[in-house]
């Protein structure tokens, strides 16, 4: 993996004489930048741009460790088929034309993992870019974003599958005051994915943070992998990814021909692995120095922020934001106040207005190591006013002297303020441009988890099979009404309901398999009559089907889906929606990866708006959240189970609290056979 | 109020020779930017920063245009008594101490307003950082972030609530290559509100959009009123206003000593009013531009936007932010996309990607043109890669040139691009830097309206009185159970339900006052006699109340919430959400000043997440959803009549599409007697 980022020498296969011309870019930007390897340009003449030129790999003086192939799609396949041949370690591939093509495209994808398969050669792309490493000059790619200098050397990473925003996030980056180790476009991922790279990434000894910019989430388990080795090495990871709405999520799909799958189990993914996900760009670049300096440790409550300003309405901005992703801040205890006093400041309310005790940076210091050594702060939010601007090194002094002494700092300029945010980073302290950034990064931080420490067993292969109702419910072990088939023993007590039991059977109400409210014996008996002749006509396959008696439960509070699944790309998880239509109309659902603990199920509780119902408001019964909570957490468990392929109960019957819960259906896939 | 904003002379009482103290800056900036009108700083010294001082107003050679006060607050008072006296008809007041500083301070601010009345002088703050007149010079101001050099002049007016926020807007404004005419802190708006002070902006021909940063609404009938005028010179007019969290709400309240009020009811208010409020920090900069350009016109419809770009992954930002706030990026038709095939460019998909056409300017000339001229798009959005980095001029020509021939277009830069963002700003083109400012600005400028030409009727004054059930049916004439008074006539047919009847019981049930299902006279009976007795324990001093008789209701699909209320602030407000507790806890509900057409309360209905339940999925039977929409209009038309003070529905129930909905309860409030 050294030959990717870290490449002794560079072949340029299709390299361009003609400087207006993309295949020329590599070529001008490594002499530009100074790469001190050696640089092979491949093509069809005798020199380019200057420098003598090869015909083709095979004339290369020696094997050259990285070959950046610019050629159209028939000849790059041509030439990759070159470097395996020639044992060259590492090549990027340019050309699109595959899988994002349609079906002659997915058959060209095919042949090039064949080619590849057994073989000593990694690739980066297709439809890839190429890579930047600033720090040794390395600029191989054809984005023209990288004709930037000076480039800004520094310690963020970037691996991206939208090759323009490597270029774009350079150059906002340098804008604000940042740098970069690599940068690296991973293109269609066809052998070496965002987890591999970025791995590689934590190799260099360069990279003090990685930043993702994903389009869709491919190759999650090197994902993971990758997760796990940065959080052990305490290398931050953030990640921007595309898909909120339906029309974004779609465009993934057509543009990298990879499936989009549903943005809020890529989320689970993300907080499972601990790679803080942002929403904002701008998040992203400034997001990695506060997730450097405040410790991963999950809070089970509101993160709580302490804001000190000197400028009211700009202060404002920063606590309506957070207010509004859930971030509480914070007023000052008691104490706090009273050793605030002491230090002859006086405050009042929810934030530190300074306006009055004045601007100086001594009070300022003073105030913050006060709200730093306050134990009711998780972080202390410096808002600066004007003085940013106009004497940014005495706005930038107290901000960097307390942050010195304590971690979970950081600062937000209200006005515009490049010198003072580049001189807070250069002291190390997260500083944000925008309020928007700055609660997006804040909120980020705290949502993250450490990764979980390891995957759980791959579920068995094959579509399965569906088990009936009663071998589902014994399966899941979860409570339920009392149940009996029909004429093997005792029936429940009445009311009943009496159920077609069959596996075959998914939807038994559509086909007439279901009576409920039964009070006797005789209702059974009929009910049970006109179910099997409504079968038997309905899927007359079946032959005559058993009957599953089961008491009527009452007293529920409220229906609640509860499901496991193996999603194809992130792997088992646990899922706690609303029951009824409605609910899967608004997508009024919480969803993590299986299994979780209780205190993970709780804050799925929290997550589901309409399970506010059950929380007992204005003297309605409290449902018995706690039951629920040990049933996601018994459901989650089946990610152990790996002949389990798929379970949902639906409903599961909230009853009040200290009664319980009760499945009232269970749908249950196990492999077959 | 020209002595406001270009007043030709100013008096600075409180003047400080100390280049520290914030007292002096006002006279520094003055005299910094070149202010051409006389400037007397009022002081008991010879001279101030080297200029002759007076040692009070009535000292002062002629009658000052304006007075800005520096004084603390007790000197503040009695100098503003001196203004009046002296008639000078503009005064600006530093001083806090006011009503947000607790009873004492509300007692000041009453003595403050006493002075003022029937005055010729009006009076800007208290709490105000001051005012600046780029165009004249006129730095007016304490707010340090006026020590700008050069300032930059230009066509936005700013009014805000924060003082330090104009400081903020401005350094902000000017890195973006934007312009101001006049910044103005309007402090507590004891005298000039944020309407009065906007007002006076429109007549200085400079201003060619009104930014307002607001924290609070206050003075809602002046903001209208310029609101109006503005639509009527076809100003545009963009707010910015905390208070979405409860936090921020919070201290909006504590901060200015305003009451902050519902979020939701401020931002139907400022909807009513045709102003666009967007929800970032730099969408409130870059909105303007773009609302200059973009028509006024109810879509009644998800706003189509066109996408054309060089850098997919750039593009599917905005795609993304867009899709979020309910903009749809549409694809081009086969129409627009044989238009393109003729122009040599190859569309496929949602966004249209030139990255295969090429990235010459004539290429995206010839999409930007096409698009443009394309029936299905409200706006078109290029979105430019690299080259709006190193190449500006490039870049932007296509753009500009496109534009200058059809308004609807917009850009946004995916790499740091500052000076092609000034361009695009220069040649008229809404420009913007980040994806999330961008989908701000454009959602908020196609949710605009006109503003509604008249206020309705003011309320009749007091507290009023309710009306009982029955009387409340009548008044609001919507469709309800039949119903009778017991003994009173023949009763409705049963099932019927029975309800003690009296304006004084607004909770019946919680009193026992509700017996429901009765299913024959005997029943009926004995109902009324157990709600009698129990009324009777609960509230002896009513004597023996009537008992409303109405039939039961069957078949509701869903309950809902409607409600008309005068809100002290904003004026009369139509309220529809989801009936039961979970409505409430949830705040799933949406807001309009009344009256409203049906295609407003068509949005409105689409707006409360709960009512998809009544649209019919999965089989489930259809919601008459016009006969709601006609019971929110119906109810929403009492904004007219001014001696209903208030009204409520609850639940209204929706019946199945061609049943109608039926009132099952009517609280009304009408004006005493």
């Amino acid at each position: 993996m050294r030959a990717l980022l870290s490449p002794r020498s560079v072949a340029l296969v299709g390299a361009s004489d003609d400087p207006a011309k993309t295949a020329s870019r590599p070529q001008r930007f490594l002499r530009a930048a100074g790469y001190a390897g050696r640089v092979f340009p491949v093509a069809r003449r005798a020199t380019v741009l200057g420098e003598p030129a090869f015909a083709s790999l095979d004339a290369l003086p020696e094997r050259p460790d990285h070959a950046f192939i610019l050629l159209p799609t028939e000849g790059a396949m041509a030439a990759v088929a070159d470097c395996v041949r020639l044992g060259i370690p590492a090549v990027t591939v340019l050309a699109g034309g595959f899988a994002e093509s349609g079906p002659q495209g997915a058959a060209r994808e095919d042949a090039l993992r064949a080619l590849l398969r057994g073989s000593g050669t990694r690739l980066l792309g297709p439809n890839s870019i190429g890579l930047a490493n600033l720090h040794e000059g390395l600029v191989l790619t054809a984005n023209a974003a990288f004709a930037e200098a000076p480039l800004p050397r520094g310690g963020l990473f970037v691996a991206s599958q939208s090759g323009s925003m490597i270029g774009a996030l350079m150059s906002r980056g340098k804008a604000r005051g940042l740098g970069f180790s690599s940068l690296v476009s991973v293109g269609a991922e066809v052998d070496l994915d965002v987890g591999a790279v970025a791995l590689a990434a934590l190799e260099d000894g360069r990279s003090e943070a990685v930043l993702l910019f994903l389009e869709t989430l491919r190759g999650a388990d090197s994902l993971r992998g990758f997760a796990r080795e940065a959080a052990r090495r305490g290398v931050p990871v953030a990640a921007y990814k595309l898909g909120r709405s339906a029309e974004a999520a779609e465009l993934a799909q057509s543009h990298t021909g990879a499936l989009a799958g549903e943005d809020d189990l890529a989320g689970a993914f993300l907080a499972d692995c601990g790679i803080a996900r942002v929403e904002t760009l701008e998040g992203l670049l400034e997001a990695p120095a506060l997730l450097r300096r405040l410790p991963i440790r999950p809070l089970r409550r509101a993160p709580r922020v302490g804001v000190v300003t000197t400028t009211g309405g700009g202060a404002a901005m920063v606590v309506d934001q957070l207010g509004v992703r859930g971030v509480t801040t914070e007023a000052p205890s008691a104490a706090t106040r009273a050793a605030l006093a002491a230090a002859g400041i006086a405050a009042e309310g929810r934030i530190l207005d300074l306006t009055l005790a004045g601007t100086r940076p001594a009070v300022m210091r003073a105030a913050l190591d006060t709200l730093l050594a306050a134990p009711e702060f998780d972080l202390v939010v410096a808002v600066a006013g004007s003085s940013a601007r106009f004497e940014p090194e005495l706005a930038v002094q107290p901000v960097a002297e307390a942050a010195a002494a304590a971690p979970h700092l950081a600062a937000f300029c209200v006005p515009e303020a490049p010198e003072a945010l580049a001189r807070l980073g250069a002291a190390g302290v997260p500083a944000f441009r925008t309020p928007e950034a700055a609660a997006d990064a804040i909120a980020a931080a705290f949502r993250r988890r450490p990764p979980r420490a390891a995957a759980p067993p791959a579920a068995a292969p094959g579509e399965g099979r569906l088990l009936d109702e009663r071998a589902g419910y014994a399966l899941l072990g979860l409570p339920h009404p009392p149940c009996a088939v029909l004429g093997e023993g005792p029936p429940p007590p009445f009311p009943v309901a009496a159920k077609a039991l069959h596996a075959a059977i998914l939807h038994k109400t559509d086909i007439g398999g279901v009576a409920l409210g039964l009070r006797d014996a005789a209702a059974l008996e009929a009910a049970a009559a006109r179910i099997r002749a409504s079968v038997a006509r309905h899927r007359p396959e079946l032959g005559e089907v058993p009957i599953l008696v089961q008491a009527m439960a009452a007293g529920g509070l409220g229906e609640v889906l509860l499901g496991f699944r193996r999603d194809p790309q992130v792997g088992p998880v646990i899922l706690l929606a609303a029951g009824g239509t409605l609910a899967e109309v608004l997508r009024d659902r919480a969803v993590r990866m299986a299994p979780v603990e209780p205190a993970d199920a709780r804050e799925m509780l929290a997550e589901v708006r309409a399970f506010r119902a059950l929380e007992g408001h204005r003297g309605a019964p409290r449902g018995d959240l706690e039951a629920l909570v040990a049933a996601v957490v018994a459901m989650s468990r089946l990610a152990a189970r790996p002949e389990v392929l798929e379970a949902e109960v639906n409903p599961l019957l909230v009853l009040e609290e200290g009664r319980g819960v009760l499945a009232l259906d269970a749908v249950v896939r196990v492999a077959a056979p």
